[in-house]
Formats: structure tokens, C-alpha cells, sequence
């Protein structure tokens, strides 16, 4: 039972990725196949980045013929329902979904090889971001991960709490549920209200 | 004898690739190392990520010296004839050659590790398209296989004649050869007929 | 006792990289996360690639905990010391220093694994130039590595002086230390100078 929630975690943030995937793609007017691919990427390049530095081959997504399905199913449906005024919104709903269930998959890999706590939360965060790295990267922009709001921060912020909350003994969905909720809660709060982290720079310098 | 066919098809396809990266190289000015940097990466990117990706290692090009000696004489020849008039008609024949090698050499690879079908066809448009793609990455560049006519498509056909053309049992070499071929022409006739995948924006939103 | 030595000159070049990741990545004013991010990025990217090329896992950086803290120990400093008049020759000074470092660490990586004196040199300059070279991916720009002054040049010729030097059975810690101030002698002569890499591009044409 474990193992079938382990895996609808893994499907639901696959889906979520892939959707903003084909959102992002299709803001830089990308041909059809330019779309798929980017959702694609998007939706599996964290997790391959993960297992290549862990050494787990084949990747992730070529061990099962779930991931392509569902990538293809949540691409197309989005890619049809493009046409959504605010789409700006539901790029953000799916991102920030996809990235709480993703960190809570990283972090949970980790704990399966025995990693230290910080090394858990990196594979958790390296999971959950690195695929929309790859995607900003693909689309030629700065990734929004290293100077949008909260977002990675998010998901460390996450894998402290599954750390802490580990210890009073949670049953393992509830650890899970509680750790992506608030994942997911942070950053949308964090994009409402404009959080972002302390300034570095004199702001008179900021262009 | 079918060993040195598979490595005959690998070697046209490094070079082939070389010669693209070097053109692709010096219209963005690089200087001479970043012209052979560009021309290694090129040619062996795609092949270095599907071996990552199935776990060989190390990947192809560390086990032979051959790889770094074709792209070198690939590239130093290329650089030599840099001053033809209409070199991206050059570039487009050898990346287009590149892509029907190495799409079959993909495949090959992932038959030989008893893949799916799909997975086979995925393994070869990765070997295929991702060296151009890395190229255009460190161009600093939206990668030509996300927007531009068909290219991977390309591959995905010939990736499926592949497998239809198996099933009459054809001697390896014609089987290679009459889809190398396929891929070529599809993707030379799109190019010079402007083929395009069916378009998802309304045409007068396009800029 | 070589271990320490290798294990010291691994540190010293993680920060000395993760310095210049800081520099770089406050020219593009990124956020304290991204800028710890591209500390993280730059000083490990290099050896992740050559752990991954080779099959060697989990990547270096995963097996202890020595890097993550000299980073970001590393990163807080420079950040400290942002304000510094003339940033540019601190990021260049401490890059030809990383670059010293990384290129002696791939080499003897290389050689620990029976590799030929081509292929060492290969993952001694892949140590070396691939963390700036992802670094420049992130931040947007073309990596300089492939089109600014002697760079990656500077590791090749240390390279090429290290197994020269070998074979007049010097010391261990003298043959590392002269090769790695020869490339930092080479990389700042070089930028001091302007030095560059013979044009291959009829003058006039160039913008």
C-alpha cells in the first residue's frame, strides 16, 4: 500500500510538472512538439537528475510506461485548455503542486538509502526544482528558481518540517500529506504576498 | 562484420555532427578552442546523455580514442572550408545526416538492452537530437528541435519505419540504411518545403 | 598523507569556485538563494560531470559533508565582501585558482583509473571549466570558457606540463603545486595581457 501511495505521489507531481510545462512552453510559442518535449522535461528532469547522482539506472522514467502516459494525458489536456484567460495562475497552482509532491518523493528516496537529514532535503529539493531549472534553461531565460520568490526555499522549508514531524511518529501519508500542503501553501502565500528573500543589494543600485 | 557497420554508422555521425557544431559555432563568433569545444559537444552530446540515462559507463566516447580523432578531423576540415558561400546549406545537410545515424544507432542501443519499442525510439531522437540541443543551450539559444520545422518528428518516423521495416526481416544493413535514409529525406524536404507541425496558436497572435 | 593533500587541494579549489560563483551571480542580481545556489553550482558542477562520465556514485559531493560546508563558508565570505571595489580581479583571481585546483584533481582522478594520458587531461580540464561552463548556462550568457581569453587552454597546457613532469619522478605535492601555478601563472598572463587564440575570423567581418 506504501508503495502504490509512494507511486501516486510520484504520478500526481509528474502530471503537475507536465502542465506547467506545456503552460511555460507555450509562452515562448513553441511548436507542438517543442511543447510536448518541454513538459516532458520538465515533468522528469528533476528526477532524473536525482537518480543520475545517486547512480539509479536506468532513470526513473524509463523503468515504468506510467511516466510517458501521464505526461502525454496531463500535456494534452493542457494544451487544450489553453485558451484559459489566467493561465499565469494555473502555471503557478501546478508548479507549486507538483513541487511539494516532489520534495516529499526526493526526501523519501533519500531516506531509503540512508542519507543524512541535509542530503535528504537536497535530493528532495533537486527533485522538485531542477526539472523547471532544465525548462528555463531550454527556454533561454534565467531559471526563475534563482531569483523568483520563495521556491526552492519552500522546499527546504518542507523537508525541515518532515524531519521534525517525523519524529512523533506520523503515519506515513499524514507525514507526506502535511509536508506537500505545506509546501504548496508556502509558496503560493509567498507569490500573493510578494514575499521574497532579505536584499543583498543596495536597493538605490537595483536596476 | 555487424560490429563494424554499427561503429561505421556511429563514426559518420560524430563527424557529421562536428562539422554541424563547428558552423553553428562560428556564426556566433567563438574562437578557435570554443569552435572545437562546440564541435566535440555536438557530436558526442547526444550519445554521452542516453548512456548516462541507461547507466553505461564510462560513456561511449571515453572507451575509444576514435571519437575524439573524427571530431577533430571533422572539425579542422570544416573550419578549412568555413568561407563557402552558403555553409548553412552545409550545416543542414551534415546535421540532417548526423540525425538519421545516430537515431538508428539509438535504437540499436536500446533493442540490444531488450527496451520497449517506445523506449528504443526515444533512445534513438535522444542520441539524435540532443547533442544539436546541449549545442544550442550553450549557444545561448532556444534549442532549433523545440521551434523549428520538423526535426525530432523526423527521427519518431524513421524510429517507427524502423520497426515496421523489422518485421519483414531484412538484412540489418538494408534495415539501418533505408531508415538512416528515410530521416535524412524527411528532414531535407521539410526544410526545403517549409514543413511545419500543424500550428497551436491563432495566427494573428503570432509575433 | 597524500590523501590529505588531495583532499585539501579538493577543498581549496571547491572554494575558491564557489567564491567566483558568488561574484558571478550578484553581477546578474540574483536572489541570496540563487546566489548560494550558483556557489553550489560552480564549485561542484565540474566534478559532478566527471563523476557522472566515469560511473562514479553517488557524485563527490554526495559522499561528505566536507563540501557543503567549505562552500557555503566560502559563498558567506565573498557575499561578506561584496562590496569590494574592484570585484571583477577577486572573481578572476579566485577562478584561475579553482581552475589550478580542479585541473591537477581530474588528472589524478584520471590516472587512478588507468586512463590514457589524452583522456586524463580531458577530465582534468571537464573538472575544471564544466562548473563555470554550467554557472554561464544558468546565468544566461554564453560560457566563457568558449570565447574569452585563454581558459581552457591554460588546463590543456598544465596538463600537458604535468605528465612531462612525471616523468622525472618529482615528488607528488611538488609535481601537483607546479602545475597548478603554472595554469594560474598562465590564466592571469593571459587575461593581464589580453592573450587570445589565434582569429579565424577575417578581421573586418568581426562586429
Amino acid at each position: 500500500m506504501s508503495n502504490n501511495i509512494f507511486m501516486l505521489i510520484d504520478l500526481l507531481g509528474t502530471a503537475a510538472f507536465a502542465i506547467s510545462g506545456v503552460f511555460a512552453a507555450m509562452e515562448k510559442k513553441l511548436d507542438l512538439f517543442g511543447v510536448y518535449v518541454i513538459a516532458f522535461i520538465t515533468a522528469i528532469g528533476g528526477g532524473t537528475i536525482r537518480d543520475v547522482l545517486i547512480g539509479d539506472f536506468p532513470v526513473a522514467w524509463m523503468r515504468t510506461g506510467y511516466y510517458p502516459v501521464t505526461i502525454f494525458i496531463g500535456a494534452s489536456v493542457a494544451l487544450f485548455f489553453h485558451k484559459l484567460r489566467n493561465y499565469q495562475k494555473v502555471l503557478l497552482l501546478f508548479d507549486s503542486i507538483g513541487l511539494g509532491f516532489f520534495t516529499v518523493l526526493g526526501i523519501r528516496k533519500g531516506i531509503a538509502l540512508d542519507f543524512s537529514m541535509g542530503l535528504c532535503i537536497a535530493l528532495g529539493t533537486i527533485t522538485a526544482c531542477f526539472g523547471g531549472l532544465i525548462r528555463d534553461v531550454l527556454l533561454n531565460q534565467i531559471p526563475q528558481i534563482l531569483h523568483k520568490e520563495i521556491y526552492a526555499t519552500a522546499c527546504i522549508a518542507g523537508g525541515i518540517l518532515f524531519f521534525t514531524l517525523q519524529k512523533i511518529s506520523l503515519p506515513p501519508v499524514a507525514l507526506d500529506g502535511i509536508c506537500i500542503l505545506a509546501i504548496v501553501t508556502v509558496r503560493l502565500i509567498a507569490v500573493k504576498y510578494n514575499w521574497s528573500l532579505p536584499g543583498i543589494y543596495p536597493t538605490n543600485k537595483k536596476e
